[in-house]
């Protein structure tokens, strides 16, 4: 569990470094339409993800993103940012997902992780269990999507390993 | 928004359709190997999503469905069996979501919906908020993940209209 690779990627974010409080934001990416719609066709295809004149009669007024879609541009961001260089175990759960605005083709969108608690997972020695909020912001500072939940994460080994 | 199609589709699913306590089950997805690893690639390409040999040195001892991946199966589950033929208006968000047991190449998966509360949108005329409860289950009749949330849908227009 806290071997020191990951895939082959050398682990360098362990349970410790992620500290009750810490707010960084990571992630840059434009929202094509072409990605809007071919998720959609594949896992959310009502009219307002795929079909751009259907779309332009509903309340949003145009194409927008599904929630899930954004929400896996999000997993993506937090891979490249951390997840793929941690210790992760993986995730029992997601306490709260909220989309507050639509996503838009063209919008550039980055992700802001708040910790808002890391403590040991007494059952499973080595482990420890993260609490984050993460909220998606497109180029407008707005919030488009806050989501909270859970990780875990293997501890550093001791320094003699 | 109450009018009488979806994109081309008739609406044959309204607000008042969903009753409250009525439980029903539909979908029927055989999970494909490379399906796993073509969304993980994607969005989540942690190890135990992406790498076979590299996943079976995980806690997972083989490789499993990204989360995202499932939520997204599940999406198109109740697309299929209601959301595209409804007068949905989209959804506020998710109360929680729960991964339970890993999803593995060659599972079986279907969705059982349980509608919690129905009620009429105050703030909206026309239009009722729907909560639900979607669990998703395996072919050992295993609940590999759970979710609770809510859905906004148009109510059914007068007969004179």
């Amino acid at each position: 569990m806290t071997s020191q690779t990951s895939g082959g990627n050398r682990i360098t974010w362990y349970w410790e470094d992620f500290r009750e409080g810490e707010v960084r934001e990571f992630g840059n990416t434009t929202v094509k339409q072409e990605d809007i719609v071919r998720f959609a066709s594949e896992f959310d295809p009502q009219p307002f993800h795929v079909d751009e004149a259907a779309a332009a009669k509903t309340m949003y007024g145009g194409l927008i993103a599904s929630g899930w879609h954004t929400a896996s541009m999000a997993m993506r961001m937090m891979c490249d940012a951390y997840l793929l260089h941690s210790a992760s175990l993986g995730s029992p759960g997601i306490e709260s997902l909220q989309w507050l605005m639509p996503v838009r083709p063209g919008d550039t969108l980055r992700l802001r992780l708040s910790v808002l608690e890391a403590r040991p997972l007494k059952s499973k020695p080595g482990v420890g269990l993260v609490k984050s909020r993460h909220e998606m912001l497109n180029q407008h500072d707005e919030v488009v999507m806050r989501m909270e939940g859970y990780g875990m994460f293997g501890q550093r080994p001791a320094a003699s390993s």
